[in-house]
């Protein structure tokens, strides 16, 4: 059905480096947080870009961009699109290759198969990263109808500026709550970049991706005693840095034999008082637990605490395990995502079945609205980073593979 | 020889008290760092004190401040005492518990015995701890001619203050490096705090100290890879908290299986990027080593770095593993020692034989004169702490130890 598309790795690449203009770093990586300036003059500069391409652009309440391609049904909605916002310093890719990925393609389906049976829209979300609020996901949720006014009254970014002050000055304001969420939303398909290296290592174009991984995390806190150095022998010892060794090398090794899909990350490890010549007395760290399978990581997680436990009781130290985030797998719909693996075998796309390890809009979707997730490669893995790059060849791949599901989606009865 | 002293403990324990005024945090420690106005008033209190108890009291260029005892023979001097400097917020009883101790022994001495056979001299220190210059030991360094006028120039405290102008201001200067150090020294005896805690646990009242530990401290950089701690298999990962973990957890577990006099710390211990869904890239940590015989410290430290060449190899990080620092162990001077031990006897004191695990004067005056020192027990082995804390009847027999070992070395000919 994806007919010669010569240029297609070459427009994809150029938008891409085009929109991240806005909010370009110095350094060379991009900031364009949730209604900065940057933020506004690249939300703006998109509709502008979706209105030449002959799409109905507008903006809802919060500042989430559409582009519709009426379809002759306008009851029924297929949606694609990624978040516009970027973590401080981040790459050109991440969210921003949805957004281009979903123009280019429904430029592309306009042209080839004129009017489409429902209306296939384009969303350029306002913020998915919460990293000026301490909030995520604000576009997708209030699409979904899952925000919520009194959570973000009190909310300030790290300058101490209100969020609703920031968002009124961006030109945006509260959604009428009242109206409640979308009915007419029938799917919803995003392409993003891995964000990992699976399909680098095994050489594959395009991920569709089958479930998110729910995740626990926990902040672990130990207490022994600090003492000095030189004159508390080993036996007088309650050295909070050797319990915690013990737990972090039995648990992420319990962690790697389980193995795939299975992680685990012990990512922040403070001592105190972390001097040379102190037995330290504390120690606080964290642990990151994901899997797609709920009871996977009850399982796991039930046998690393009473583990700690047990260490903890051994050398003599408390231990305070708090889990702060508990979070379900989030499967895809099974339907959505055999229409598009019907379409890349069509199309002789080289694809595989994969889980993300990582959040996206797609999450809040999902419950809602059937959901699909397409990846393409991520070099090395790299993300919220300005080395952040996906291989424009790949960057058509994961276009010509939207443009097949969004064909399924939108132009069949 | 020690008769009846009835208010020895309250006599040290209230000239503590008032030797703590100079320098008093708020917060109830006390601060008295080379050269500040606390320390300046603090030794021309200590030199009225000493010349109210009938010694003979003088600077010597640098500001350690000494009080003599004259004996018969001006040639020979038995010197006692500590510094008179502290830590920021430190406690009341390191250093200048050797100070009190001393002019309280030689008032004691100077009351039952009269004139000894040589000079028995009370020193107040200048500095030891490296707290506000980064430089340790300057007042014993000077008294045995080891301190070099060029290793101050250039080195300033944290607030950019040059170590020569805090000199000036504070009334001192360079000693006469021509003049040579002094040849009158017979024998160093130094009383302090014990900073562990021992003695208290196997409740014991003086430790006569044989040996001062040797030390080795290294710094370790682990390099793996940062990655995505949800979109990384574990099969993919160079993860440095894991194996820094393994390290550390297999260092500790050997040095307590080596057992009593070894120690070993990892007391510092940073990972980057220190972010809770982040597979930490690197690890940071320093080990701190000592024994007091240096064959074991190499024996040890062998061991345990190719160990951790293993287990970097297993893990396929990078580590880079730097030693900074490799001091040898100070034997105290076996004479000294066997005269202390006699008295102690004599007195019925309750003491042991042991080391010291942390560094003292007395390693500077050892490989020059004959040395020794006795420590009296700290509560919960707490120290560079407003906690430090060590019951008046322990403070009292210390002094009791002291005088004994001063009447040995000062008044037998």
């Amino acid at each position: 059905m994806v007919q010669q598309l010569d240029n297609l790795a070459e427009e994809t690449a150029g938008k891409l480096e085009w929109l991240a203009g806005f909010g370009k770093d110095p350094e060379g990586g991009v900031s364009r947080l949730l209604y900065t300036k940057e933020w506004v003059e690249g939300q703006h500069a998109l509709k502008e870009w979706m209105e030449n391409e002959g799409l109905k652009a507008r903006f809802d309440d919060i500042g989430n961009l559409f582009g519709t391609l009426t379809g002759k049904n306008t009851n029924e909605t297929v949606l694609t699109g990624s978040h516009v916002d970027t973590v401080t310093n981040g790459g050109r890719f991440d969210g921003a290759y949805g957004i281009v990925a979903g123009i280019i393609a429904l430029k592309y389906l306009k042209k080839h198969f004129g009017q489409p049976v429902r209306n296939i829209e384009i969303v350029s979300m306002a913020e998915e990263e919460g990293s000026r609020f301490p909030y995520s996901f604000w576009g997708s949720k209030n699409i979904v109808g899952l925000a919520k006014r009194e959570e973000m009254e009190s909310i300030k970014d790290f300058e101490g500026v209100p969020f609703v002050e920031a968002m009124k000055n961006a030109g945006f304001g509260f959604a009428d709550e009242s109206k409640g969420p979308r009915k007419d939303l029938k799917a919803f398909v995003e392409v993003h970049v891995e964000q990992g290296s699976v399909l680098e290592t095994e050489k594959i174009a395009i991920g569709v991706v089958n479930n998110i991984v729910g995740q626990r995390r926990y902040t672990v806190e130990i207490t022994g005693e600090a003492n000095h150095a030189g004159t508390t022998p080993m036996g007088y010892r309650k050295d909070a840095v050797f319990a915690a060794s013990q737990m972090i090398h039995e648990i992420i090794s319990m962690a790697r034999k389980t193995g795939d899909p299975l992680v685990t990350t012990v990512g922040k490890f403070e001592a105190y008082p972390n001097i040379v010549n102190v037995v330290p007395g504390k120690v606080i760290f964290t642990i990151d637990v994901r899997h797609t399978d709920k009871e996977a990581i009850i399982s796991f997680t039930e046998q690393m605490t009473a583990r700690m436990q047990d260490i903890s009781k051994e050398h003599e130290v408390e231990m305070d395990i708090d889990m702060w985030m508990d979070e379900d797998p989030v499967p895809m719909d099974q339907k959505v995502v055999e229409l598009i693996e019907k379409q890349c075998k069509q199309n002789g796309l080289n694809y595989k079945l994969m889980h993300s390890g990582a959040g996206h809009d797609s999450q809040i979707f999902a419950p809602v609205v059937p959901t699909a997730m397409l990846f393409v490669p991520s070099l090395k893995g790299i993300s919220h980073n300005p080395a952040e790059f996906t291989e424009p060849a790949d960057l058509a791949e994961g276009v010509k593979a939207l443009i097949g599901a969004l064909y399924e989606l939108g132009y069949k009865e």
